[in-house]
């Protein structure tokens, strides 16, 4: 009896309507909160059960995410072993439900304020795709010292780079659009590279929008700066324990118009979502808690999975190990 | 007085519907021999004249391409020093046209049989863009020892790979199309690249469509062969003499569709056409005389430019130094 | 009055005729329980004071073994500041020798869970030298996934690469043996390499059977993961405080037959039996509590050498201070 | 009303008469201790301001050293929600002051001991400009093990290589000294480097004495290890939030002697105090604490600044969330 | 009717009774002397088609070598458009034989005098398998110079470096014999490597006894200059077109004793001869025409090939246009 | 006989009066011609005698440089072999002379046509020491297009900065002295990397002031081109077989002041005039006959020593030879 608005949700982010890390696990938490709060049922037990079920389900939706199962697990481990009315154990979920999606904003705005200092005065910036974190970072430096000019990459096969040129000249920041493939062409022009992430890996390593190593190794080759923004909800714990983040293959049509795709029934096509950025191309983490080297991812997830409820970072471990 | 179809042919080149540095080779000469062949006068010297203006005329179609100048050049200084009637001077330049078109041909040839030894049996390869002579080593190889797949890239912003694709599927290739981000993605699984080039520097640096070098920077981390197949009339004799080879840059519109950049007046774009691999990343240039390392590239260019004419390869030293 | 049988153990680490680092240490502590289950007399003072000259003995047949002292150590530190009669005492160690057995035992098959998900179905697999560690976990990936081969090293002077054929076949595993000096010539085709380690030091290095080094080198140049299987008990704490790992010489008879050497009695030879892989060329060390970026040793030694007994890792700090 | 003898201090640094990080910082304690000693009032809110002025005082004298704000915000954080008479206050500021001073040369001993052990016998050894860590490390390993040879460097322009040469011969130990630009020329000799800093940054990245980053290029290149000795109250805490480090640009006089700048008055000169060693270039940072590579400077500073007071290192952290 | 011993040289080549380049072209030119001589017939037509024949013979011992057909080439294109009497024909032949052989002679030891300028006195060398061309380069500049040590390989599965042994002991040079898998081990005592070659590709790529690539490897990490020897006609013609260099591969009763491989009938094993050194990792060819860096291997060949017959280098090129 | 004048020119070069490659080597043949134009006696033989003994002692003042052999055997070659009157091979020695000297400048002139050609408007260049060659091409590039910036080292221990900023500044040029360890610091604002050269090896490496190379380490890690400009006599043909180009060292003076070593007597100095740039970083080398990877020196040097005289570039190989 999961309600309808819980399920359209799902099915939102399933078809990618809802996109992009951050979004994707604020859309699952709202719908955790919804489930929550339109539970009618007396009994405890079967609350628990309820709420298990619908976590499942958004989990399952895009089995490669990793904000998804960080978010899902931090909101419906509250209910581990804890006792009391419907009401209460509704009360434990509601709370961490709010609580999680105060903090997506405050991590975010924590990460602009801490990566706009690793940004200089005139530095030319290059970006890639349209990633929230780094637009923040990028629109407080620019706010706070200046920058000359942010090189958007035009971001195939969906062309999100225009989505980052409108949110960024709206914050009075100069954009010039180029091809994905012109990365290493402007890369002598420019100061520092700041992308966003989708997952982070244990080693250090950064799944981003696929393009994004390449840019790593234009950057690495003429000495620039690289770092990563992205909140430390996005780092895998399973990773810790060996599992290797799965990339996603999307559609041939995203790459070739459905009409010519007719036309050549041979054609085949490969169209990764995502890829990964070894750790020895990045220069810096910026997370909500500080800037950390990529070696230190390991020892952040350990950190972030022992501290207890009311931590700065939200103590995910407990959900993890129950699954 | 230069014939209608004569300067047809020169706005075909300047307005790219003639593309690919053998191709706009191949149509200057024919235009040249056109030239010769519609002149009516009788004067030797007014005969000279004449193909020294159409011989202008074709080279500042593309100031930027290099095989041009090495083509006209190659043509019109039959006529350096050369004494004689109309006719006898007309049929100076109708050989030199006749000999450097089937040259074309014959180099295509011969660098697709040397080509096709480095590429092994089972060999997976990655070419790039919509590169004739890349096409036909890896063409030539497959029918010899058959390879396992082609990956080819769409190439933004006009979209060659799929003319590619094309190409090598007639062939008997199996292709698979990615986008260009997604060549770091695939090159694990890459034995070695085959590309093109538009242009080699004296320092053995290529000149080829936007992306090249990524390509390039990709294959070095994986240690995969990254082999040039181009004809030694795309070689620049000007760079022998620290002249740079200048990258044409195109229409925005090419990167953004003209309705969208209506919309957004200030949105800037840059879109380079090519784009320079250092020599430190090419394994080897495949040309019609062999396969050269490219810090060879400078003594090609001078063993080339010191022939005779009659030698293997046209003798373009002459026009070169008459400029 | 140290008992025969925990003599014959000593004696037989140091001819090893016990050897590895993990059977060394599951020895020695084998070896103290054995000790403390023979003593026969009433004085509490005296038992610490025999367990600590076993403890010495056993320590000093192999003093470049890292797994040795860290065994030991932690064994025996039960009893400091600890009061009680004989029998008190005696279980205090009887129960740290059990632990550590079982702990022993707990690791590797923890390693070979979480070291499985690092390695892919249809992988081609490179080891080397004879490691429990890293055949778990192939064998594991194995059975889970499906691997498609493994290269095994011959592994001179001593050819352990025969053991682990014979243990990696009896895993369903297909196993190509190659000499150690042909493991770039096949490294193109590696998708992983997986090594045991004898030693870990506190910035990451590796000690390993001779000729690790090189596989590294080998694998770093073809961007080929680079993996070390490790209990946390072979990360030395010594390295913390800038001690650095003696690398042990043996006999000349182990490179060339001892008839060849009598003949030639001015061939010198050199007979290192580990070498040390720098930090740089390791992808990630799989230990019991997870896969470490190498950097991250430091701080997990660092966490190890704090924690309290019970925990998860063996607590050897206490140890380590004393001596 | 702040004390003739403190300002004098704070004059003294700012002046550069104290020179060197350790100095300064040690100088900074000194003069707090000395305030304390000296105020004469019976308010304790008004003591409490007085120490918090003459920490400001003593702060400002060179912006961009590391350790004046960690070692005073250490000391002035005692006052932090304290509560007592002017005698209690200051007897927590006067031993504050004492412990930070025995520290500093406690961790220099320390640092001494561990560096030695990553020295070998019969090393040569090249350090850069004059620091009190590196020679008391080079020093300790010579008396410990002897050591062949140290090459030191002149330290244009204020020739600080001298000073070197005369601390270290005391030491017994054999010095070379070469002009800065000749460190790679004697590298291919060199077995270790060892260097001091001015500060560490969360990211490992290390700041020192101009020319220090280009030994590490040097010693890359060769494999050449490169170590550097600093106490942990260098790092930086304010790196951790994305504070980069400034670096000092001192008089043109110090490099062209000021007759000859008078008579070019066009003559434009750089002279910048430090420069940034990238961590990838730094083998391992040798603390009181331990030997660490780089990527663990991250996790050194947040263990230090979250301990108690009374722990190993100094607590600094509240005077930085203070500021 | 090829007399018997000319057969008998070519079964001594086939089953490697005789090894190494120089040596297999040494007993190759015999033998077509040898049959030369002993041709009894009186048809001129009739001993051109006879001594191609032998050469064919010859040539099909083993495939892969290059220097093989280099030699036989050279001799029997002496017959080519030639006219005469049998008498006069195997005039021709027989001045061929002789000049290779003695130019075989000459070479090395031009090689021995320019090779040992690039050693320098007190030099730790080190080099792999048996090379004539590298031992009489060390064993020259020992003679002239003095140099400090050499590290021989042992040169695993054949055991070449104990013959490695004698030659140099004899020549008074201190060596040191090591394991394959210890030469990064000994590296960085190590001032320069010099190893022969089996063939030079058109790229300068350095085919040599399995191993040499480690070694290249492991020298380049430690800036270590790494020196080939190696005679002209060891260059291969037929890279210059493509031709990749087969590399052989034996059979596995070289690495396991037969006993142990009937004892595992599913035990599978490779054994390849050679490896490739790519040009990146050579300092330079030492060649009796000079050293050389491995880019210029191409013109080397070209200006080789080219030659007229006398010239200082073979004139091999009829030979290969015949082919 | 040697008449005076000549013998001053000598001592000018010993104690180093004359400086710099170039200048030396016109030195030298200014003293030839003046040497050969005092001669008063008519035997020939005794002339050539004595030709050669001025020969021998010019090129004795400076063992190490190469530029001056190379000079005098150009001359005196001319008498080789020759016959004829005093007056008729004075007049061959005087000819060889006026051509040399006028080859320097137009060499020189021709350098700074094709430099300036690498450079483009609005470049940051960095030069290091005191070249002529790198001058000109500066100096000529900012005329045609228009320079921003040269960053001059200070070329510690003698200070030739300074006369590089005085002659850049008289073309124009904008100048930033900066000291010789702050090469690093600055190279993030180079475009590009001109310097000389005082001799340049057979495999491209290139012998320049000391700090050269560090400078070369510096661009390499940034991406920025580094280029040598040099005349091709400084090409050193004995490089070719082998010899090594050997560097000198000067006096302790050079950077201690005299009064501070005579304080501290056991203070030992190394004052190392040039080092050696490795051909990986260089580039391109920028000559008379064009810009050349360093690959290509090996193969220019044997064009040059092949051809006859009369040809562009001196035929300095007889005198070679003859050595």
């Amino acid at each position: 009896m999961i309600p309808e608005e819980v399920l359209r949700v799902a099915e939102d982010i399933r078809e990618m309507r809802v996109r992009g890390a951050s979004r994707i696990a604020r859309a699952a938490v709202e719908a955790l909160l919804l489930a929550a709060e339109k539970y009618q049922g007396s009994d405890p037990g079967d609350f628990a059960l309820y709420m298990r079920r619908v976590a499942e389900v958004l989990v399952s939706t895009r089995p490669t995410a990793v904000t998804l199962p960080n978010a899902v697990n931090y909101v419906v481990s509250a209910l581990r072993g804890a006792r009391g009315s419907v009401e209460e154990l509704r009360g434990l979920v509601v709370e961490r439900c709010r609580s999680f999606i105060s903090y997506i904003d405050s991590a975010l705005d924590r990460i602009a304020e801490i990566g706009s200092r690793v940004l200089s005065s005139g530095d030319v910036v290059l970006t890639h795709c349209n990633s929230l974190a780094a637009i923040k970072v990028i629109a407080r430096a620019h706010e706070r010292k200046g920058l000359s000019r942010v090189y958007a990459t035009e971001t195939r096969p969906r062309f999100q780079g225009l989505t980052t040129y409108r949110m960024l000249s709206q914050a009075g920041v100069e954009v010039v659009l180029i091809p994905d493939s012109a990365v290493r062409y402007v890369m002598r022009e420019v100061d520092k590279v700041v992308v966003g992430a989708d997952a982070i890996a244990a080693n250090g390593a950064v799944v981003n929008k696929i393009g994004t190593s390449l840019i790593a190794l234009a950057a690495r080759e003429r000495g620039v700066d690289f770092y990563v923004a992205a909140e430390t909800y996005k780092f895998s714990p399973y990773t810790l324990i060996g599992e290797l983040v799965e990339i996603e293959e999307r559609e041939a049509s995203e790459v070739v118009p459905a009409d010519l795709l007719a036309k050549h029934p041979l054609l085949s096509v490969r169209n990764p979502a995502f890829d990964v950025t070894a750790p020895e191309y990045v220069t810096g983490i910026i997370t909500e808690l500080g800037v950390f080297p990529p070696a230190a991812a390991a020892l952040v997830l350990r950190e972030m999975y022992r501290s207890e409820p009311g931590a700065e970072a939200p103590a995910l471990v407990r959900g993890v190990e129950e699954e």
